[in-house]
């Protein structure tokens, strides 16, 4: 028995959960070859290492770790984030500057709870990652898709669609993106940043995936294209070090800081110490650019196994190359549906997710996306060899 | 420099951020006695068990903790959830009446987003805890405070509110409250649960010292009378594990508990699995109980010591007296104030918190919460002498 009688807030009337998760449980069932989720590899869980951070950690500092910490993050792991993102994203900022959240999800939700009014519109790519978009959904959004190509972002239709709805925010995945695993060039990120400085439009700049480069170079972040602080950078180590952990982080002007540190108090007080602190040591200790080159190594062999497979595939009509990160975006025929192809699949045992529920706009039918990190290679090529005869069969 | 240019959301208007966080970083200066923070004694923090679970754990499991895990919980902590709430606060619940959450105050955070429209009215116990008024404010609740006695809520005061208000919900702790140590009479308890189904009003019942009882005997929670689906508690580790690790869990109508799932999703993904395996497997052990009753007997004496040299200071004209918890709550003179007491007493190397923040209309500056887990009994006595000569100077 459930009280029928509860009355949700009006904000849930339209939310109706993540799609792909609640499709991931569908596909847990044994034996499932699964090029759904976006989970790191196995292998790639550095279990070990941790196991041994996790006890040094708490026999060194443990009454620390275990009592309540500062809602701003945990000391070290903000001197190390200074360093980090200097590094890994080109970007100058002070601890002020930053803060360590529970999962770069989090940032998100910080954002819109602290700088989003109900009906502000917000830019997304097309296609776009689902969670964040289930996250703009429920504060209310004004959700406006921009199209993207195979650089990313088309920045003149950005503009003109900037000056059609004047909206507060544009979310953006520039690297690897999810779920194209597309890349956006450097001329559209510095344009990216001019364009919100132009129109004080707040860039939310979504980087989980960046680290995780097969090839070809690195490119800088749009935040350090920022000069007038218009550009809030998430960033996580859910996809380098662990997801389980919840550490992320963010990265914005010191007053956006401020306020989303405000929401984190009264939202879970503060990211764990100790799994902050297990963060911190892995990065300290060196083990993060071992631990990422181990893992690209594996990624890359997968991708380029999946990537030949999906060619073998004459449905197939339409696929991103990426140079890293976790997916592969394909399309079949324009007009066709890919959804009894995922039916056929699944009662075959191998998993994909439909494309469609990326897109805010709907449609794209005929879309899909694959995941390379989380089977080996002979795993993907049985898993794509039943895609093809489930594809080509008809 | 900072952008100013950024506008944030309406809702951040009023929010300031926690005025005791604030206060308590200008009292973390070394050598300063602090009974005001919320802390469990540093002694009371199991970090070797911990420490040897922890490392248990992720040898075992490892690559399960630190993969991403359901936004549902961690299932072996799911099962324990279930027989925990009914041996600890007589209720019966599914697990899909469960939630594990990120701290308890993450559940406040959630069912305010699932279940609050902004100008909804909320009626609050006044005083009563500052985190979780500051997550209604954000939520843009209209907050109504309802007077309470040395039995906890006037719970004919309260249906009076309700008739005069018809309130969305009533948020309440009703044992060792904070700020006040007071415990809600058991026909109160029974008059809530009765109250909210007659007027279709939501309790949010948080326990978070609940276990920390000293002396006299455990009542029943209000969720234990509900028949409806009314009453949904909000529980936690923090007081009696530790706060660190952020985990707590709420309890609910499957519905309510459902629609929190889904704003979790987008706000954490998951309570991060290591912690929720940690506390699982601290309780599975069967040292929750050894752990508590370790702890009570070294804050029944704190408690004691202070309620004996508070009975010194003549300007201390009343004081709670808690049967456990981690709070005592006392008034100097009506019409007097105790922010120059305050000053004085920091000076002097002693921090408690003024009352009137706990109070969300404001006043009753006459009031202080005392907090006794966190210092020794001589530290006790010599940070309450100091008080006293602060209290009874002039």
């Amino acid at each position: 028995m459930t009280n029928a009688q509860l009355q949700f807030s009006k904000r849930m009337e339209p939310i109706t959960g993540s799609a792909i998760r609640e499709l991931l449980k569908l596909t847990a069932k044994p034996g499932m070859i699964s090029f759904a989720g976006g989970n790191p590899g196995n292998f790639a869980l550095p279990d070990e290492a941790i196991a041994d951070i996790a006890q040094d950690m708490l026999k060194k500092d443990g009454k620390k770790l275990l009592q309540y910490g500062p809602t701003e993050g945990y000391r070290p792991l903000l001197d190390t984030l200074v360093g980090y993102v200097a590094e890994e994203f080109s970007v100058t900022a002070s601890q002020e500057e930053i803060l360590p959240v529970s999962g770069s999800s989090q940032a998100m939700d910080l954002i819109s709870k602290a700088y989003l009014n109900p009906g502000d519109t917000v830019l997304v790519e097309s296609p776009t990652f689902l969670g964040n978009i289930q996250c703009l959904r429920i504060f209310e959004a004004n959700i406006v898709p921009v199209p993207s190509d195979d650089n990313g972002i088309d920045t003149v239709e950005l503009e003109r669609l900037i000056n059609m709805h004047h909206p507060k925010m544009l979310y953006t995945i520039p690297t690897f993106q999810n779920p194209t695993g597309i890349t956006m060039s450097l001329e559209r990120r510095k344009t990216i940043a001019q364009l919100a400085a132009k129109y004080q439009m707040l860039v939310a700049e979504d980087e989980p995936y960046r680290s995780l480069r097969f090839e070809g170079t690195p490119l800088p972040s749009i935040k350090s294209f920022d000069e007038g602080g218009w550009v809030v950078l998430m960033g996580s180590f859910s996809k380098v070090i662990s997801p389980g952990l919840r550490v992320g982080f963010m990265v914005g002007d010191a007053t956006l800081i401020r306020k989303c540190t405000v929401c984190k108090q009264s939202a879970d007080v503060h990211t764990p110490s100790l799994n902050q602190a297990i963060v911190n040591e892995f990065v300290t200790r060196g083990l993060l650019k071992p631990q990422i080159e181990k893992a690209c190594a594996v990624y890359r062999t997968q991708m380029h196994t999946m990537l030949e497979e999906l060619k073998k595939i004459q449905a197939i009509e339409y696929h991103t190359t990426p140079e890293g990160g976790l997916f592969i975006f394909a399309a079949i025929a324009e007009g066709k549906d890919v959804g009894p192809l995922f039916q056929k699949a699944v009662a075959n045992n191998v998993a994909f997710v439909p494309g469609e529920p990326f897109y805010p706009e709907g449609g794209h039918k005929n879309t899909l996306r694959l995941n390379f990190s989380n089977a080996d290679v002979d795993t993907i090529r049985k898993g794509m060899s039943i895609l093809r005869s489930c594809f080509d069969e008809n």
